[in-house]
């Protein structure tokens, strides 16, 4: 399966219009291999711009904008897919119950199954048994490394100027920004590498580790180690951010990932529009204090300086969406943009403009030779 | 096991001096159970108070301060033990490899073996065979729960005022901190529950949850376990911190547990003299910087003022601890003590009239019907 590309049918049932199916629509932006079907009863026979407009807005994805969304995974298999995708994020990571049928029906039918959720299939002994019996393989995205090192301050020497999405909230943008940054950096003739740390970005990269994922201690260590792993030829690694620093739930998950990549600079990514966090009675600062926030966690550390605002302004009309931008931009005194909507070039020239105004700091720290943990 | 109380042998083999003991200093301090021996075959036969003179600070540590050392577990078996505790915590939570024949003699001797390693003995094959044949069972105090839900925001509405013990760097007295502190405001008739929140707490205290082992995603929400299992009748929760929101490795666990246990307020703990982060090159901030950033994350999410500062002045005379205190008190403009050395009643006192002033907040979250994980 490694070896040929995959061809993809994504397993939304009833969910593909809802924020819930962000695996797919990732999937359907950016997947470097094919997707051929979408298994989703109720959209099933739509066209799929009707049901996702917003696949209109990248020019990255082209690729993916006449999948056919079929009601079941007999359907599908007219396309011949390699593998079935389970193309939610759900509360918790859990499977919803009424995808089991379908699971087994593309286990039973030979397809690899690939899921980013929590609840692993290969813990599932139904799923491990009809699927020995197929010869079907399971493909747990987010089970992580089974051994990931503590933080050792290597990641402040690697010669990659490491930049980081950090966001409002969860959902604003990072991942797509980070693509879409490296899509454009390539088009410009840079060496950029897209550093995918949740689900969707390693199913769309094809590697990463699931930080959020790993046991609190270690999550750290383990975007330390996505640093460490960059290609060797690149100039920039883009790192994908996770959640957000006010984010009650998830917050540990992003300084995790702030302190472990140690980032040269920031990308500040936002929703036009969202002023509270998902889920909570939370207001979303402004940008101002989130950046203050985000830059003054890292001085006493590494310093980092936001040097852009990637905005999501998917709500907007196009002249909203225009004005929206100009006054982010006079705000933050930032170049901004939304980078799906119109293209990634201005923003990676103003990160290819900062990155030649910086100097690789010297190291910061240095592991001891027999690193300590008392506590 | 659990119905009588443990007589506990400490396994410290050469580090009983180090920090890295962390684990037996603190059963030696505060354990509710007996400690009865130390196996540690470098400072056998030498009286405790010579190698750790630090015990004789603490009038609760009174208890444990003439346990004899000895070099071997046959030799702690004249104590009668009912369990051999792994009294170290090094790094990546790793048995340094000469423990090992040590836990095997005591597993043959029918020993229980406790352990708040990363690093689980029930994950060994050897020691559970071995277990099995001669009855002894294996405690691995860092295993979280099967299942942590994700943090809801219950955690906000909460009875009982909580209080977070928050830091510069690990292993400067959190855990301390709060032990003396419970114990004080139970000598002033005050309702006050130590929560647990690392494995020597637990083995101190008998229950609780290792968050630094729990998967990030989920590192808040077993904060907010915690505080929702507190006692009913208790009046505070008095929750042991982790790291240190500028430690490079551990900031992650750090900013889960001061979002998840949603405290009411902080008490900044601080060793005297600490001037670098541990391991790392990266110089500790002041505690009026230190003070400012953990209240500016707590803002936007739930407001918490820090309302004392407890120091850890093991490296000062007498006359260099007050005058220490005082420096720290006036720079502050909060109240400041050495609740190890001095006695917590004073800074107890800070804390109940503080908690005197405050209305419990009303909820400023609610976990909608369907929370959902779009990320």
């Amino acid at each position: 399966m490694e070896a040929r590309k995959r061809r993809y049918a994504l397993l939304t049932d009833g969910y593909l219009a809802d924020r819930h199916a962000k695996t797919a629509h990732g999937m359907l932006r950016y997947a470097q291999d094919d997707v051929v079907a979408i298994v989703d009863a109720r959209f099933a026979g739509c066209p799929l711009l009707d049901v996702l407009p917003a696949l209109q807005q990248s020019k990255t994805a082209a690729r993916h904008r006449d999948v056919t969304i079929v009601p079941s995974v007999a359907d599908a298999l007219r396309f011949s897919p390699t593998s079935l995708l389970v193309g939610v994020a759900t509360a918790g990571g859990v499977l919803p119950p009424h995808f089991r049928a379908h699971i087994l029906e593309a286990i039973d039918a030979g397809l690899e199954i690939v899921s980013g959720l929590h609840e692993f299939l290969a813990d599932d002994p139904e799923l491990v048994r009809r699927a020995q019996r197929s010869g079907a393989s399971l493909w747990d995205v987010r089970r992580p490394p089974a051994t990931i090192p503590l933080f050792s301050g290597a990641a402040y020497d690697v010669p990659q100027i490491v930049v980081l999405a950090v966001g409002s909230d969860c959902a604003v943008g990072k991942k797509s920004t980070m693509i879409e940054l490296a899509a454009a950096a390539r088009a410009a003739g840079d060496r950029a590498e897209f550093i995918a740390t949740g689900q969707t970005g390693i199913m769309i990269s094809g590697k990463g580790i699931v930080v959020d994922r790993v046991i609190s201690d270690f999550v750290s260590g383990a975007a330390e180690q996505l640093v460490l792993g960059v290609e060797p030829g690149a100039q920039y690694a883009l790192v994908e951010g996770q959640g957000s620093i006010v984010h009650p739930a998830y917050a540990a998950v992003t300084l995790g990932l702030l302190y472990g990549c140690a980032p040269d600079m920031l990308v500040l990514c936002h929703q036009a529009g969202r002023t509270t966090v998902e889920d909570f009675d939370i207001r979303v600062p402004s940008l101002s204090v989130l950046r203050e926030t985000y830059e003054a966690l890292l001085a006493p550390i590494k310093p980092a300086a936001c040097v852009a605002v990637a905005l999501n302004t998917d709500s907007l009309s196009d002249d909203q969406a225009r004005a929206c931008i100009a006054e982010t931009k006079a705000e933050m005194a930032l170049p901004a943009d939304d980078v799906v909507r119109f293209g990634a070039e201005r923003l990676w020239k103003a990160i290819r403009d900062a990155g030649r105004d910086l100097t690789k700091s010297a190291p910061r720290t240095q592991a001891a030779g027999l690193s300590s943990k008392a506590r």
